[in-house]
């Protein structure tokens, strides 16, 4: 379909290279959206038809499935995610589960019916070793990344935060203030980070720390999930916990004050993800956060190779977290000595 | 289409009244989601091809057009449209926007080619006062709803926070305490919120407090915004800032904060918007909470009725907010009398 269309007379409109002319044309290479939008403004002004596969892509749709918003650290996804397929010419249909709802099944059959290019799973059931990875296998025909959750049964790049050395440094950083009693505050353990996590600990617990035993308290991702398990592991006598997400350290730190004792003097709290408002709780959190930038980049751009054809390796690329030390973090309190 | 499916046995199969079958195959009525699902079961059980209405409406898709992703109030929006949709069974098809990506115009013209069968816009370029309405005009073909920013040129029902009683509440709230300088800390006034809450602070003032002057600082409506017009207001010497969003109240406590005053014994500050997050802020912030639950409720059933071909009012909806009263507002410091 592009014998028709001069590529020399396109490209000196659209001022760019006839081999940029015909990458754009045959749609197989990434370029950059700029000048893909030149070179359709070059073909719509010199009055040639748009081809076919140039058409599909100007609005293909990429379908976004995450677990929920109502977690910052979601939309903080999403719009990372959006920013980089919209500039390269792409429209996400989101897809943002809720109890009852629509499941990620459902959700997936209908993405693939209205024709999305591909689809990026966020800490979806990919993550959920409950989950049979079979749904995945039956995906095949589209390309598909995931974010979060490395799951090895599934064959599709995959991208994370690095949970091992997410827990890592906050318990590094918490026995480096002198915390011998330190408990782990969990989501549900059948997802893939938590159970890295739980290991994780267990294993540099035994390392750091010999005499201290490990500590860990399971509820749900939520402020009350880690209100729940802070209320556990004050129990057993904590000085310091790590919780798997923001909101979770949040619940912590509610619960620690609900008992009289004051953050971080009395007791220390690490999130996890962090989310902007982080920075204005009170105390401000300390957490380690997502590179949630890196790893969006990374997914759109692997993701749009696949869909232009180009074989992508199936490996889990792991992005490495930093720690935020802020206030909700101190040396362990003396009279617990 | 459906001369050839016995009623009576699908109703039978479905264990509901032929008269429901009837609503669920022409289309026309709205049913509930569960009932629609037993039906539809009961065709493929039965052996009949689903009618195309049914279909259609059974994988139908609403275009939810949001600004942004980063300030928490639309990720809440998004939540509760989802969750009323997807009940119903819709699937949102989320367009979020970020500078240099797809504009709305851009996803519009995309989600009418992807047949969406309605779209809500939520803070969208309705609500912008230097935005040319015409583009909703040429939208009469596809059932809309706009949320927020209500505009009289858009002949479409519209579902808003009362930004005027919002901003009735704040400043009664500060006048109860004893401020007599009260600031407005606002975003961009092009947009129709802002002009509102202009216009209510400066007319309640006269009424509340003759002898003040109105203060108004314009910036974002990110946290550093907040910080800009805190600057402009603080040096006018306010003793208490009504921001336009969460996010400037929490820039606007920073602000405060740099110069060594405190919130609220100084400087009392009222956010607006009632996120989540903002019960755990330092301090937790004073703020008028919008009725996220029930405009998105409201917006959706609209919707759905317009989709489903009945006649809906054009008029403005107006829905009270809450006053939230936390720790960032007390009674005007002794000493600045």
């Amino acid at each position: 379909m592009t014998a028709r269309v001069k590529l020399s007379d396109v490209a000196r409109h659209a001022n760019v290279s006839t081999a940029t002319v015909s990458r754009v044309l045959n749609g197989k290479s990434v370029v950059s959206e700029q000048t893909r939008r030149q070179v359709l403004a070059a073909l719509d002004v010199l009055g040639y038809a748009r081809p076919d596969s140039v058409s599909a892509r100007s609005s293909g749709m990429v379908g976004l499935v995450v677990p929920e918003l109502s977690n910052p650290i979601f939309p903080m996804y999403v719009q990372e995610l959006e920013r980089h397929l919209s500039t390269a010419g792409w429209v996400p249909l989101l897809c943002t589960q809720s109890p009852g709802g629509v499941t990620e099944d459902e959700y997936v059959r209908i993405l693939t019916e209205r024709g999305v290019a591909g689809i990026i799973f966020v800490s979806g059931l990919h993550a959920d070793l409950n989950a049979d990875p079979k749904r995945y296998h039956d995906l095949a025909d589209i390309p598909f990344v995931t974010i979060n959750g490395p799951n090895p049964a599934i064959a599709a790049p995959s991208f994370a935060c690095d949970d091992a050395d997410a827990t890592n440094r906050a318990l590094e950083h918490l026995v480096s203030l002198g915390h011998t009693r330190i408990g782990l505050a969990i989501g549900p353990s059948r997802f893939v980070p938590i159970s890295t996590k739980v290991k994780t600990y267990t294993t540099a617990l035994r390392r750091l720390l010999p005499e201290s035993e490990p500590l860990v308290a399971q509820s749900l991702f939520t402020i009350e999930g880690g209100q729940a398990c802070a209320e556990e592991l004050l129990d057993s006598g904590v000085s310091a916990i790590i919780a798997t997400s923001d909101l979770m350290a949040i619940g912590a730190i509610y619960q620690v004050r609900s008992r009289g004792l004051r953050v971080p003097e009395d007791v220390s709290v690490v999130g996890y993800d962090g989310t902007a408002l982080t920075a204005f709780t009170d105390p401000p959190l300390t957490t380690v956060r997502q590179p949630v930038a890196r790893i969006a980049q990374a997914a759109v751009t692997t993701l749009l190779q696949s869909i232009a054809g180009e074989k992508s390796p199936t490996s889990s690329l792991l992005f490495s977290p930093e720690l935020i030390v802020r206030s909700s973090t101190a040396p362990k309190p003396q009279e617990k000595e």
